[in-house]
């Protein structure tokens, strides 16, 4: 007998039919003995419909307002779910984000989280009640409505399961849970039984996708068990906890990738200490996110700078540079588009120094020429040519054979 | 410089282009130098399209969860009139039910508004903005959401106009005002300047549907100045406060009629004095609402009862009291089906006991046999049947010359 949090994204409660299923879900739960809260996101694509009911308005909609509009998206999932729960004949009770006591900072369209009050939830369960909230949403002190951005409902959920020391966390979503690398690129690509917190961080920012970083640095920060779990199939999903009990002796873990990425050079740099500050300071201004960064000194003592940045973002990093050229005092900026990210992961790569080396052997046996790399404790990144990211990514899952079951250590 | 609250019905933010005229009525005010707060209903028919998303989950949802999801209707339009008022350069908040205080008792579907606390709408005033307000919802003690039920909207608009100590209030709506009859039937129905509080009680009553009874029982109790009008045509509506100051010398200021009406007649009935008292309560526990009753008493101690109920209801009314027979001791039923209610209506009558005579004259003049009648103080009601009905009408407007302007008193 635990206390169970649940998921659903979107697409798992897009339809009434969708519901029914999360309902089921939350049931087999509740009748294995466990106390169940249910975290719902907005319907299917009902998000989209708000956000064009908006652009009819105005183009520029104040950021409150917005939150004031999206957040009715989880409020007509919750109450739907709740139904579903009773008409199976299961008691249970829905709760928007301030009726749950999910506070936020001030910010509106991207706020976190600072406290939850449990109080009301944890009342609902004494009751025996499956309590569904609405996720990526909560309320500030003075009473207003915010959202918490991207990713928001898993957010949410890691957070209700920390604050109410929850068993486990439940991610349900479309995808069974966290694979390999991408396997609609690979076919050879394995779902993982286990995995840490750290190396789903990495994937998770290097854009694996099915889940959102925020969440899992909750969940690593509250030590919170996840499992990443197929919304539509009965069968296990991907645990996410502090060290994987499981496949400890898999040096990489996953492959991640990532096309149109656009390398920007500034070459000839002679101004002085303040230079990469002065840079990124501004890009950052414009919220145009850099990646790896690159800086070679030559012995006149003028510098060379790459790094990359989404190719969408491109134009404007030029631009912006441009408009400092005085200040920085370069000779010229070249620009390399269709490029891609390709990168390994692993938190047994801390004590096996040559696992970047053997990527760049296996790179360079399939003749893929590296332009960028970044390496951390749990990661080695390699910027490539967009045509070379899939043969680059099916080498290394085969080189380090990622698609073969691990043996018991 | 005064304040002014506004109410826009479904029809009238049905669409972007509504909510933009809705944005200008605001301003409107707003340029006179009034301090505005506007109420909304939800978007035209996206409250049906929220009961068929519940049904598709559950033929039996709970009043709390189908509260919880319909009060997501008006918080959609609530949101983008903001934004509406905020693209054309104007400083606007929108607020929910329970973000603008609005208190009412722990019943779902049907709550009535208990209190409503005003600091946070003062205070956006105060900050010269116009605050737009969910109608239909509040929240109770707990913090559950509740909606109002029928004619909610207006409730809440006359509420705030009353608990704020409003100038005014504006309901606007896809209809120019309060017609002496429904223009629909009768050509020469002419819209009325004024018209009291009671008046408009009989006639929306009656089913003149352009405001619900309970709004104008509010306003009354608060004595609120009402007036309807029209959301997309620019003139005067019908005003309507204490004792209209115009059109004094009119005795009968309106007609209303209703169709579908069934007289259901108890004859042989030989029980003592709890007789009534037995049938009204055993129709009102099934909901079934009774209109005109006449109880005629025999020489020889037996009684006869006739009432009105609408025709829908007709059958269930059998059999509630054949359920009864023993109880009631009755001879038989009798019901009669297709007929209509015909009502005269104006404060004037009071002192003019002669109105009723000439009712019965034109009615019968036209050959319209009256089969009931009821009569208050400023009303007086006849059961004709169905087919009679518009003829009736016609002949009672042209008889007190309802389509003539009145002369100044």
């Amino acid at each position: 007998m635990g206390l169970i949090v649940q998921k659903f994204g979107g697409t798992s409660v897009g339809s009434a039919e969708k519901i029914q299923h999360a309902a089921n879900r939350a049931i087999a739960e509740k009748q294995k003995g466990h106390d169940v809260v249910v975290v719902v996101s907005a319907m299917g694509k009902s998000t989209d419909a708000l956000v064009n009911l908006a652009a009819e308005i105005t183009s520029e909609p104040s950021k409150r307002e917005m939150d004031m509009l999206l957040s009715t998206g989880e409020q007509v999932t919750i109450s739907l779910l709740a139904m579903a729960l009773q008409e199976k004949g299961y008691d249970a009770v829905s709760y928007t984000g301030w009726q749950a006591g999910v506070r936020t900072e001030a910010v509106h369209g991207n706020a976190r989280i600072t406290d939850i009050d449990i109080t009301a939830i944890q009342a609902q369960l004494a009751e025996g009640r499956i309590t569904v909230v609405a996720g990526f949403q909560g309320v500030t002190e003075d009473g207003g409505i915010t959202t918490l951005g991207r990713g928001g409902s898993d957010t949410t959920a890691v957070a209700l399961a920390a604050a109410l020391g929850a068993d486990k966390c439940d991610i349900y979503t479309d995808v069974p849970g966290v694979f390999t690398t991408d396997p609609r690129y690979v076919r050879s690509a394995r779902k993982l039984a286990g995995i840490s917190y750290d190396e789903m961080l990495e994937l998770a920012n290097l854009g694996a996708g099915v889940l959102h970083p925020r969440a899992v640095e909750f969940a690593k920060n509250y030590q919170v068990p996840l499992e990443v779990r197929s919304s539509t199939e009965h069968e296990a999903g991907t645990l996410i906890e502090e060290e994987s009990s499981m496949e400890q002796n898999l040096i990489v873990r996953g492959i991640a990738f990532e096309d149109q990425i656009t390398r920007v050079s500034v070459t000839g740099l002679t101004s002085g200490l303040t230079t990469l500050s002065t840079i990124f300071t501004a890009l950052a201004k414009r919220n145009i996110n850099v990646d790896i960064i690159i800086q070679t000194q030559a012995d006149d003592g003028e510098a060379d700078i790459s790094f990359s940045v989404k190719t969408e973002d491109a134009a404007q990093t030029v631009a912006v540079l441009e408009e400092y050229k005085n200040a920085l005092d370069y000779e010229k900026i070249e620009t390399e588009r269709k490029l891609a990210k390709v990168s390994i992961v692993g938190s047994g790569m801390v004590s096996n120094p040559g696992v970047a080396a053997d990527m760049f052997a296996v790179l360079a046996e399939k003749n893929v020429q590296v332009k960028m790399v970044s390496t951390s404790e749990i990661k080695v990144s390699t910027v490539v040519s967009e045509n070379d990211m899939v043969k680059a990514v099916e080498a290394l899952h085969d080189a380090f054979e990622l698609s073969k079951q691990p043996s018991a250590v």
